[in-house]
């Protein structure tokens, strides 16, 4: 039954299914492992899942572009959540392997990029061999095709493997970004820390619209924390950007801003409004003067006595 | 009665008078000469008319300041129409009087400004004396005190004298725009070319304000037409200012610009949304893409099935 | 000789001449009373003047529009130093006037705004008429022409009067700004706090010209203090701007800002830089990071490097 | 001899080979296939090559996120020039096969995405396998290991291989877009149509940087053509960003943006000016007023003669 069923980027072991298992309801819901991110999408879209959790951003890697070019085009969908995960990576061998005994060593790309330093200090003679996820890789390890993967350490018991080593990661504070997506519904209401995410074309030959892009925001006091530019796939030269502002959709400052961007630029795909992970109410600095949705009252009710002549 | 009294700045005579008698709804009104602009105001403020006719702003001598000043502060007034009137001089003499004769001349201060060049050609030993105002120049020369007087062609029969000289203007183009101001009421409805005016305190220690006041406009696409600095009594560097913006407080794009001024600044007097007096709609250059109010409400549906889930 | 000779816009005993008797230099000169502004600057066109002191600015009233316009056009000239004065009047009368006594009053009309309140609380039935300066009414007092005159009270000497009343002033902190102006020459070295002044003419239907204009100088982090529209004399809705901007042309980001308003507009007129009489360099906030001599020195090293290659 | 080699992504057979081939003096160069981007770079920080050709970007996959990151830090690099390759595939296979036969194919990852189309549409059933180039996925076909490969036309020949199926490009108009770096030496002169690379950092806690960063290309009149966020690899939420400006470092507007972007972030690295491969200098659109070197040799003279007294 798909209502309880949530698809993520598997197979199983992955980091976005520890990702998944931070969210209180995974508890209770069928966690189903997925080929690939648009495989994952598009279970929610047809109806198999109620919901898909996929990498959106990774601290050393960046956007996920698979990701970002899937939301912005098909069938709408609509992010309710985000989770965020410190990456590190364990070197899961078959018992017994030690060190010394690694040629060859797999993992999905991405990771190859986490570990490169690790690796050309400790095992510089080691051939790299990308696998399609970092779990996969662990079980060609388990297969014996290669000596040892890199992994999330809590992919270790499933495969049958053992950690040789923990804690690797050339960066401090590598972390990637999942994101909780669904069919579009109402969001969810505002809890004080919250993100916006929006996609737009600001089409060819508009050399300042990504200026006017910012400043529809700039002047309601929303801050922008992401804007990536993509491929439109219409030749080279030509961009839509995935921005991810700060607020909700149920902010007036958001909202305007999101209408003067509907008005710039048509082609606008609202993303959702959810929960930020990375802090809490309580740590945002506080709103630029006149940009409180009591203030955007006031001002509608002035308005209101300015254009009955009440004043 | 004083619903059927328009006051204005007199005496009979002044341009102010010509600019009133333009306006059709005159011809049924009493008009009712003020002696200064004040105590036109305070007229239509305590009842005694229902609207009068001020100079706002000379082609040539620039804003009026006291007419500015007195709509910013005070109990609110608000502006209905505006006025454009040309003007041109006459030199007013006693009958018989000839050029050679004039020893002295009088008019109103702002006029000697428009007729300098003239004087210094045709007039280079007359001596100036200032008048309250043009009409009471003329009537000076009415009772000999002095030789002639600059005013409207038009105020020769109230006061008995001869246009010895007509068509004097220094610079081309001169004009004078004129505002009927009343109480607050519903302004009347848009009528595609329009022009919308209020004054706004941004307050002192704030360099950057007046940019963000401009980028209230901007961003919606409203262009502005004039926008003044003035003093606010409280010393030296501390300014308001009036602005008046294209179109009319029921359009979208100018209602959100003002709500956004309202939230940048407390301190904002609406003073009225009027048909504009120098061009006619079908006159004006497009709006801006985007800014429509089809734009608007486009982009407010769009809004409110992103914030129902329904996309 | 004119090179000692300093005009003011006289007669004597004006705020004007208490003003330019601040300036240290004014007890080694000749103080030339003169009969306008017009006169007091084309004094100095015409060589006859070193310097010329004239009132630019009013707290009360606001810009001296014939000063603004004089500069603007005409032969150039430059401004040197400003000086600040606190406006306060004192009524002045003829020994032996009572206060009962007085039916008629006069002053300069810049006078009559600041002192209204003060006649209606304490002179409600004395008629007002308006004199060619305030030092004028004092002598037409004098002359017994009227009973009492709103000057400075070191005017009264000069005419032969007692102050009555002192102190006289609606509002608290009335100022007056009053310019020292020359012909061009290189200003005088920067102090830390100064003061630049240029007037442009921005040109008909550009909309948004104005801001264009404040953003020359915002991305270079240079406030502006003070603009204010002034008409070209071409017909209501043309205007060029004069506008007092914070630091001296000597200063890399002003000079920047400067060229970037004359690529903007060729018709800019630069009017001085000059140090400022409002605050002395310790008492202003710090300079926005970036903006500095230093920084600007540091970012041309840089380009330097990257146009030869060597990074 | 490291003067006359040019290092590439290879293998040889790439996209990237073909790319370099267009560059007239290629022909004279010992061309160096490499086995990545890095090593192709760290090939000319070593003095090893002259050159390295290396794609930037892909029309479909967007950004070369290993190339963006190599160019942003290490031994500083600069581009020299660009070159666009549009892009299609071949399917090539040992000679006989038939499209019947394939049950395994195989390219580089960013290739599946340019053929995922067609795939489904002619080799629903096939498997895909990722190679480390699309030259390497050729090789591999020729060793009998998959039964056919994705790549240029040209590769066919190389691995003796035979294209079943040419001009395969789900997308129309795909471009993938190269550039060739060199070690820093002054750049090139400019063409007319020549374009600036710069990565700058704008530091964490600075949400409005971005829009700073933006008006200080606009308001000196220089359009952005591509503007991408790459993580800094300090935490989710730290980007620093690449720009490609239009207009050379010599051109003044351009010098004097950078200038900007210099003290707007001390961390901003020029990768140099270039010539735009995509437009001739008399397709460009004129450049906005007031922006063109005249211009600001004009508007420097006029400052010069302002601080010198001279006007």
């Amino acid at each position: 039954m798909s209502a309880t069923r949530y698809a993520y980027l598997g197979p199983e072991g992955t980091f976005t299914e520890a990702a998944l298992r931070q969210l209180p309801e995974a508890a209770t819901r069928e966690l189903a492992p997925m080929v690939s991110v648009p495989a994952a999408l598009d279970a929610v879209r047809a109806g198999k899942a109620a919901a898909a959790l996929v990498p959106i951003e990774n601290s050393v890697e960046g956007g996920i572009t698979t990701t970002l070019d899937e939301l912005a085009v098909g069938q709408p969908l609509m992010i309710y959540r985000e989770v965020l995960l410190s990456i590190s990576f364990a070197l899961l061998v078959r018992p017994g392997t030690q060190l010394a005994d690694i040629k060859t060593v797999t993992a999905h790309p991405a990771a190859q990029a986490q570990v490169r330093n690790w690796l050309s200090a400790h095992l510089p003679e080691a051939q790299w061999e990308s696998a399609a996820s970092n779990a996969d890789g662990a079980r060609l390890v388990q297969e014996g095709r290669y000596d040892a993967a890199f992994a999330g350490e809590f992919a270790a018991a499933t495969y049958g493997l053992e950690p040789l080593v923990t804690e690797i990661h050339d960066a401090e504070n590598a972390q990637t970004r999942f994101i909780l997506v669904g069919r579009p519904a109402r969001p969810s209401a505002p809890t004080g820390a919250d993100k916006t995410s929006v996609v737009v074309w600001l089409g060819p030959d508009r050399p300042g619209a990504l200026l006017e892009l910012l400043q529809e925001f700039a002047v309601r006091g929303v801050n922008l924390m992401l804007i990536q530019s993509r491929p439109t796939g219409a030749g080279i030269g030509n961009y839509w950007f995935a921005v991810d502002a700060e607020g909700h959709i149920a902010d007036r400052r958001v909202a305007e801003a999101l209408m003067g961007l509907k008005r710039l630029s048509p082609d606008v795909r609202f993303l959702g409004s959810y929960p930020r992970a990375d802090v809490r109410p309580e740590e945002l600095a506080p709103l630029r003067p006149g940009t409180s949705d009591e203030e955007y009252v006031s001002a509608a009710d002035w308005l209101n006595r300015c254009q009955d002549g009440r004043f």
